[in-house]
């Protein structure tokens, strides 16, 4: 068995960093989804980049499969070893190795989180803007391209990548992109492995983009009428050009298990979340432009938080959405959709996906980072009923057809793994072929992540 | 001849649209730059998709090399056939497909140039911000991975480009990205597209992001008493994160060249000219916060240019600054250079580049993107005069490899061409190979502006 000598091999060079204890595999082999899990054959921890090159190179010779891990948040199976092998751990490559504060940037192992980060930049006055929610590592974040609230103003990790250190398939090692803010210098090798999701290299060392923190923040909760004024507000502020940090919309359903779960008594109905960064008079200036037009939308009020605990707690039920959508069907499990669309199209998008849910058995909270034309679902689900996962996979179907029809994309932020790679073809047609192409350059023998991503050989 | 055999396909199926006339050949055979011209053995002009994908078809046939042509602004010999063929000549693809102003953004053709879309767009309120100097088109300005003086506020082409059509050398029609802001589905080959200089396959359509027009704008001149006290208020304002929306250095023999070639009386000294986007009253903040940086470091008053027509002359004699430097040394050539390093290493590599040039007999004027760390000699040399050449090698090399050494890139914005490929292994190490492998995945018979940007097989 290549898998079974591989662990030998590796066993002998990592000793008790590498194990098949069952607890420790299965906690590799589920993501944060509704996915089916699958353990690994093992489970190895890195501590170098040296020493994951030497992992993929045993892996090669023996035509191992490898999938890196982080902390096992993906939504669509990125870490979920499809074909076994072995899961590649690397949270314990945590360090942050520079801060250049002069240059607005830093260079951190792939397995620091991004709050261990922003602790670590707590004195420098800077910090990391990239925020999904859950305290990924930056290089699975990196490795899945992520986003999340704050990417209409800093963008995603798209924009926030400077540089890589990336361990190829056959263990060597390569540096793409540099500290310098642009470069017309070669193909955007950065570019190519942000967003790769493990299936071209391992991500060993990343330098990011930082940001000062700014001088004021406010933040504001908005209540409307329904869902399209709201929408329709957030469309008008991004024409406007307003730039505004976060503009998130939690739809009255969302709002029902925000109540309920964190004891909030915010009217149940489609409500913005939004949040200004600047000068003290910038930040006054943006929010009173937004202020008018959710008014002029029949937005009711704007509750406002400027001191930090109560935008800390604003924010904090935003981050737990996702739980508290849950918790509106105790014990169910969220299927999550994450369709992104032209911010022209989003009230049209939202309003035909709320038309289905309107007939559907299921119920499903809808939040969105709805400045980047981006929404989820998160449709609750008992996933031992196969009507239910059925319905589950309709409306999610459902959702990323219309994104393409719209213009859109099947995915805004959580990726392909092999939940969303039966759509690609319908999104990319021929370069989906492309993709395999560079797939196949880089990773012949296909051990990285194989079945994600890209077309099977 | 394969190639000749190609060329008679070619004027099969173009008729009138090829023609081998010596100075037809001879304008697609150069450049702007100092580089030996070659012309291509033929020039063929697409005006459809299809077009272009025959064109290829019928090349990869035949084995004949083929480079894309815009209007001949490269820099780094990207559109010298350096192994002949064919010079695929764009131009006439210029129409704007489609302006989506809700959504800012625009669909094109590759010949479109820069000017020519904003004029497009002048009655939507809406503009599109990379503005690289010369009027070159759209679709060049995506191959080298263009910038220019506002990328500091607007980002670059990488940046700007949300999607691309893209003809492969197999003659393939590709379509990537969508016009959705943010996108985690599969590789980003649009960033790979983008930079790729035609060796990967030819840009035959853009989706571009588009911007509002501010609602206010004011620009402003600032002399220095020297290059560090300009620089360094450079550095502080990045720092400060003003989100100056370009911040140009010129230095004191640039300064000499532009009041000789524009008839102004510009002090004679290191000028930093600048101008910023916003509300009326964030221009004003903004203004003031840069201001109080330069009057820190000597900064010789601020003149204000509010009023349109004295923006415009100003930034007409930024934008000339390469025809004025020329004024330095009548019928001399530019040599230009493009270092991008770090900011907080920019007054250091500046500093350390004027020495080198103090000794030199040669004269540069130079200007900087230094919002981006980026900077530009135009060396001036007669290159009918090998010793001229030689110094000229000999200065570009050492900056080359001052910008490495300190954490930067060889090329910021003018991309490789055969120009800066000497310097690629120095920059990329084993990613230089990774390109290589990338570009015989796509282009395995090396037909798409072979010798440009990958090592040769």
């Amino acid at each position: 068995m290549s898998v079974a000598t591989a662990i030998a091999a590796l066993e002998l060079f990592l000793g008790d960093r590498l194990t098949c204890a069952e607890a420790v595999r299965a906690q590799h082999g589920r993501d944060e989804a509704h996915h089916a899990p699958r353990p690994p054959d093992a489970v190895a921890w890195a501590e170098t980049s040296e020493e994951v090159s030497r992992i993929l190179g045993i892996c090669a010779e023996h035509g191992c499969p490898v999938v890196p891990f982080g902390v096992g948040t993906s939504l669509e199976g990125q870490i979920i070893p499809a074909q076994g092998g072995l899961s590649l751990d690397l949270s314990r490559m945590n360090r942050v190795l520079a801060v250049n504060a002069d240059d607005l940037d830093a260079v951190v192992q792939p397995g620091v989180t991004r709050m261990a980060l922003n602790a670590a930049l707590r004195e420098t006055g800077l910090f990391f803007p990239v925020d999904p929610g859950a305290d990924a590592t930056l290089g699975g974040m990196a490795a899945t391209r992520a986003s999340g609230t704050n990417a209409v103003r800093y963008g995603t990790m798209r924009e926030n990548v400077l540089a890589l250190e990336v361990v190829l398939a056959d263990g060597r090692v390569i540096r793409t992109g540099s500290r310098a803010r642009k470069s017309a210098s070669g193909y955007d090798l950065t570019r190519l492995f942000v967003g790769s999701e493990g299936t071209l290299g391992v991500i060993t060392e990343l330098t990011l983009r930082l940001f000062g923190q700014p001088e004021a923040i406010s933040a504001a909760v908005c209540a409307f009428p329904d869902i399209d004024s709201a929408v329709r507000t957030v469309i008008e502020t991004i024409q406007m050009g307003v730039p505004v940090a976060r503009i998130e919309l939690l739809d009255e359903v969302q709002i029902r298990g925000v109540n309920a779960y964190s004891g909030t008594a915010m009217a149940e109905t489609p409500t913005l979340f939004l949040e200004f960064h600047g000068t003290e008079a910038g930040v006054a200036e943006q929010a009173g432009q937004v202020a008018a037009l959710a008014q002029a939308h029949g937005g009711a009020g704007f509750d406002w938080a400027t001191r930090p605990e109560d935008r800390t707690r604003l924010w904090d039920a935003r981050h737990k959405a996702y739980w508290a959508g849950k918790a509106l069907r105790p014990g169910a499990q969220g299927w999550v959709t994450d369709a992104c669309v032209p911010i022209s199209r989003l009230a049209e998008c939202i309003a035909e996906t709320k038309a289905d849910l309107a007939e559907s058995p299921l119920i499903a909270p809808l939040v969105g980072h709805v400045g980047d034309g981006n929404f989820h679902l998160a449709i609750l689900l008992d996933p031992e009923v196969e009507a239910e996962r059925a319905e589950a996979q309709r409306l999610s179907a459902r959702i990323a057809e219309r994104a393409l029809r719209m213009g859109g994309t099947v995915s805004g932020e959580h990726g392909v793994g092999f939940g969303k790679i039966g759509y690609l073809r319908a999104e990319h047609g021929e370069a989906w072929e492309v993709m395999g192409a560079i797939k196949r350059a880089l990773d012949p023998q296909g051990i990285l992540n194989p079945g994600k991503i890209v077309p099977s050989n």
